[in-house]
């Protein structure tokens, strides 16, 4: 039977590039295998690869809860990710929108600009 | 043509029953109807009127919105209308629990209490 | 020369009735003198009692951090500190309104529960 | 009748430099010109153009919300605005000094970062 | 080897009453077995589980992080927790007023309110 | 008898080297000396300065309420302080990874960063 690691890894592999995998994942684990580990492990191979939702339900999700605690350094993984699982651009523009009224319009244009970033570096002309 | 109000109440006639919203939008109208416009016109009529993003999309963003900020006194509203938009009981268990990782167990926690409370008025046997 | 602590006891009779000080400082008090002397001491006897804003400037500053950080069981206090300094009802409320924008409604609107608890108390008509 | 859009615009103009309000809105407008219209009507022209409350009020709220939020981002926007509309150099650092016990040191340190910064390019010398 | 479920539990019961845990942990169980699962594993299984700090280092670390989210729903269960694992009263007091120039009053006071309580629940005279 | 003012910089001294405190608290001085006597008496000369828990208790409590509201801003002076007054690097990260599932892994992350910084800056091979 599968480990929640390697379902992990394997969630990961559909949600961002390698070269993003590396940025993030990598980086942190010739720092502290163990909480590379624990990244993998838990938010990928125990939550993500459930049932019941499916990847681009995740992924709004994800991106409502970053927008309203203001997790700007962890946005720009999760907008890849959720391009990548088939959200469109669109979805992902109108996803901050509608956080607004909720999070309030700073965390918003925050999050905004981390999304004209990542449009920029995948050349999405939106 | 319609207005942001008048979009607004619509919307909200299809997120909750006539009940709820008399307990919350029109408690609020009484003390100040400037207030009751606001809720009305900008998060209903504005946002949540939008294209882009279907009805079941709106609901998990904005569940994961308010169990981020712990914002447990208006997520019985949300649970009610997740559901009369057609979320289903799993799903939004699900939503729950997809924020862990990224919310914390103390908010996700909060929020299933919320849950819980609303499955049973609705009994609803999860 | 005067203490922080009588400066801050003074600011705190500006602020409130005798009851409510009851209520909050000395039932803090009977627990942990310590803590009390510095709820007295520091944002009372040294924030509050500073020059460079009046009163009516700093209820304002602290309702709308208080809003933000969605503190309900601390607005209590605030709103009534802010209607004996002489903020009218009208101005209370439409600092909550004002913070829809920033904070979001949930937190703006849990504000309102707390406000419309008050004035209730006081027998404002709004 | 002026809708909400002309009335935010001219709030707007009212708050910060042209030079400001095209590095903002405008950069905003040119990726997604909803998001422009909304920022545009709503915190300006809904909420700020309200009566009730002065720009000097509500920009120390507005300060307030963003100090206890860690909206270090927007918060150099609106720095510049409070000082357009009239409020002194050193009302606004009193500003920042009064949220130390509601918001904590963190935050309030955080935002005085961006004062300083704000007040260098303005040649204020505090 | 022993799974991450069963060092949970043996975690939870170094670190709450029978009492206590019947009322947290089974009552999530009832409604959703997949979350008292989690609940189990993550936090007690996989990280309070973990070498590199002792008990009462680690309910020092939730406390605070509890205190500064103002997560107060969750707050009794490690109170008792702090107590049981070998902190004093003192300290735990002692850790709610450490957290009030980062968090500020607001949140701390409200942490107070429950520490206040859970002494009283014990029977302990502070 | 010794001001606050005098026990919190003696408190300083032992936290942070000359240097830091130069870059923060003297920085903060220049531009506004009321600020920085206010940081210096209420954390250090107040708080810090207390008996009931030790600097290592305090740090660890400090690090986790700056994890928690995500102010990595002030996040790398409080982890040279953790390892001056004495707590290990590994007990350092070990805090990070307990504030995971309370604070949620955006935050973990993002403070595991800002030790990566500091550790490297350190020369501390971990």
């Amino acid at each position: 039977m599968e480990t929640n690691y390697e379902k992990g890894l394997e969630m990961l592999g559909k949600m961002v590039s390698p070269e993003i995998l590396q940025d993030t994942v990598e980086r942190v684990k010739q720092f502290s295998p163990d909480m590379a580990k624990l990244i993998v492990e838990f938010p990928y191979g125990s939550i993500y690869s459930r049932p019941g939702l499916d990847l681009k339900q995740r992924s709004l999700i994800t991106i409502s809860s970053l927008v309203t605690q203001g997790a700007e350094g962890q946005l720009d993984f999760h907008i890849n990710a959720a391009l990548n699982v088939g959200l469109s651009p669109d979805e992902v523009v109108e996803a901050i929108m509608h956080c607004i009224p909720y999070a309030g319009f700073p965390k918003s244009l925050g999050a905004l600009g981390v999304v004209m970033k990542v449009f920029k570096e995948r050349n999405i002309t939106y």
